[in-house]
């Protein structure tokens, strides 16, 4: 007999989750439906600020795969602008209702797969809703701040936060010939990093011209008589605005599940095992959900999706009666502002001392070529280790162009519980034209394990 | 009573070995001599392409520290000029000669440092002393090519030799505005990679303007009646050349080391144990010595400054009475020709057959940053694993900016015996401007284990 399997939000985790499934089980077996409330399926949200910016042309070239897409090459029901409002999880049906008829109706399922994703924070201040307030979630977000930007000729924009969201979206509306202004609750941006490191990335953020007002939690957005956002106002100050960006992060949209019963962390996001399941046939992946990190030990909410997509092809695997699992994250994140480059991988400082464990850092000045050759840029290289034993705990990077990617060796370490000894023992690439004789990852495990 | 370390040979290997030795030993307890025969101390040949290029200005840059540095900060008795012409391994004491004065003496030592360093090969063919044919090994070589690049006016180059160094110098002379014919005796470049991956430099390197021609050993190289070079003679054709570049590789320089009774293996290297000892008080590292490969076993010759310098201190290190070891090397490796970036690391397919191993490639052509941002560029990756298991055995990548240093990832993953599966669950990190959802090490570390 057919089962279904009926999956809930149509973008990385559903449908890697979905067209997973199909692969290996074909439409005689398992009739799959998948609903998405928005107007698109399998997007690219990191992308949105390169798209404001306009360094990428076209929302279409952020779409992995479109509805009719799915549809036809994969025999998946797509139903869009159709928003699930309740869960039955012990009658096995979800009541949906379609966003444009109004109309509900109830669809059963066998096996569910939810994939509701997050949701961006947004402060309990008055003026949000004026216009020229945008979120910056969704291609819907997107598109409205790109038309705002190129047509209403916005001369100031305040981007409130400071994490990667904040930064990629000061660094784009500068790039448009706004004047930029970011503001922060915290003493500096990038609270994924060390207090300093994140101030090479502040200090880089300042020579570009962006404006980085710190420890100013917002109270208002003032508007105009016509409704039109005109003012931020904090605790430190007020400053102008015509355009006012959200890039506040974001939590798990756990909400659907949580209201079904089903176990939320105290991350926010729904809890699931190693093979992405809730309970018996209910499977979960993505930003609505939480991961084990492998470095502490804890479940954490990473809103990325190179997780979405991994951990939705392990559902849609374990939906096919596969054995597939999440090995879990280490927390490695990259991102950029103008030409500083930015890496982190495992615990910072603040997760180390939540973590009770008894570390020591090393930071070493580099340069991300051989030092005579020409675009030699500075990279400043943090690694923190346990105190005994050595053991890597985290890594992060700031630097010129070819910095940022160096994580990538330090999350290999760290996924591998290699010591600083050891990673200095490694052989790693060298050629003038891409490091100094040790690259600057090796220096820094040098210096950490005294050798 | 004070001892006396003596070391031949003044580049990377020996004056890492003598700064170490030094910082662990002050100058009332070991008295430290190295010999130099050319007239430079601890340079970086790397980087003498890029001299030759105009890229790097002064021959001083590519010099890490001269000579009265190491007279004045470290108490090092430097003398330069002076060759080592004979060890007396009993007596315990070496014959050297001043190259100015021609006066010999002997040096007596209590501890023996080798480094001595590697030698270009030279192919047994008339015409080699012409003017107009350079090495490419010292910083003399160095000068000389820079000079008559920017006095004698050429027009046209033949490189012999596609390694790095080849290739290299075929770029930096096509910078320069000559016209640039690279000859091999083999069907193509980069014999470090396999076929399919040096078809793809093969044809960036046409597609600047490198005449490549493939299958041609040299047979002579013609001059004009005043002794000058103007044409290379091959088996398959002739070619116009007013300046010809020697880029066939080096062998280890064990001469002085073998002819003083150490064992040397097939490689041509200087056989060490893992102290860089050759025997009881008798210490060698760098280009003169061969290396544990970690994969396949086998002791290889890697000429590269990242590996001098680690034995050279680790020989220092042991040679204060510490006790450091050198790991073993994976063979990696990274170069660029024009916009294209070349890794390598572990084995590749020659190298497998050889080592009598059941393994299996994958490649996947990808992108350097999300297929939709602006830079984005092909990356083609290639991973060599075990059929049984999956073991990471090798991984080669060609591809454009930002493809190089991904070698490191897969280095990383080959010092840990990771298998392909494990490699693809790594949390690897992404971001629009670094990489797809998932980094091109992932996907092709996926298609391997066939998840």
């Amino acid at each position: 007999m057919t089962e279904r399997l009926l999956v809930i939000g149509g973008d990385a985790a559903g449908m890697s989750a979905a067209s997973q499934a199909r692969r290996l089980r074909p439409a005689e077996d398992l009739e799959i439906v998948a609903l998405e409330r928005g107007d698109w399926t399998s997007y690219s949200a990191c992308g949105i600020p390169y798209y404001v910016g306009g360094l990428v042309d076209s929302i279409d070239d952020m779409i992995a795969r479109s509805p009719s897409a799915f549809r036809d090459k994969q025999q998946i029901d797509v139903r869009m602008r159709t928003e699930a409002i309740a869960v039955d999880l012990d009658a096995r049906r979800v009541t949906v209702r379609s966003l444009d008829s109004g109309v509900e109706e109830e669809i059963g399922f066998d096996e569910l797969m939810i994939g509701t994703g997050a949701k961006p924070l947004r402060p309990d201040v008055p003026g949000l809703d004026a216009r020229g307030v945008f979120g910056v979630a969704t291609l819907d977000d997107a598109q409205r701040i790109r038309q705002a930007v190129l047509e209403g000729a916005p001369r100031r924009a305040v981007v409130l936060g400071g994490g990667y969201i904040g930064v990629e979206m000061a660094e784009m509306l500068l790039e448009r010939g706004l004047e930029v202004t970011v503001v922060l609750a915290d003493p500096l941006p990038m609270a994924l990093l060390d207090e300093d490191m994140a101030e090479l990335v502040c200090a880089a953020m300042g020579a570009m011209g962006i404006e980085v007002v710190t420890c100013a939690p917002v109270r208002a957005v003032e508007t105009d008589t016509d409704g039109a956002a005109r003012r931020v106002v904090t605790d430190e100050g007020s400053y102008a605005a015509d355009l006012v960006v959200l890039g506040l992060g974001v939590r798990p949209y756990a909400d659907l599940g949580r209201d079904a019963g089903l176990p939320v962390g105290d991350s926010g996001g729904l809890r699931v095992d190693d093979r992405q399941q809730c309970r018996e046939g209910v499977w979960a992946a993505g930003d609505c959900t939480e991961s084990r990190h492998r470095i502490s030990g804890r479940h954490v909410a990473v809103a990325l999706g190179t997780h979405a997509n991994r951990q939705g092809r392990i559902a849609g695997t374990n939906i096919a009666g596969g054995d597939a699992r999440f090995p879990g994250v280490l927390g490695t994140a990259i991102t950029k502002v103008g030409d500083t480059e930015i890496g982190r991988t495992g615990l910072s400082a603040v997760e180390i001392e939540k973590a009770g464990l008894t570390a020591e850092s090393t930071t070493v000045d580099s340069t991300t070529r051989a030092g005579y050759f020409p675009g030699a840029q500075k990279i400043v290289t943090k690694l923190w280790h346990e105190r005994d034993g050595g053991r890597l705990l985290g890594a992060q990077i700031v630097g010129g162009p070819g910095s940022g990617k160096r994580i990538d060796v330090l999350a290999a370490a760290l996924w591998n519980e290699m010591t600083v000894a050891d990673i200095y023992g490694m052989d790693l690439s060298y050629a003038p034209p891409f490091s100094p004789t040790l690259d600057p990852v090796s220096i820094t495990a040098r210096k950490a394990a005294h050798l």
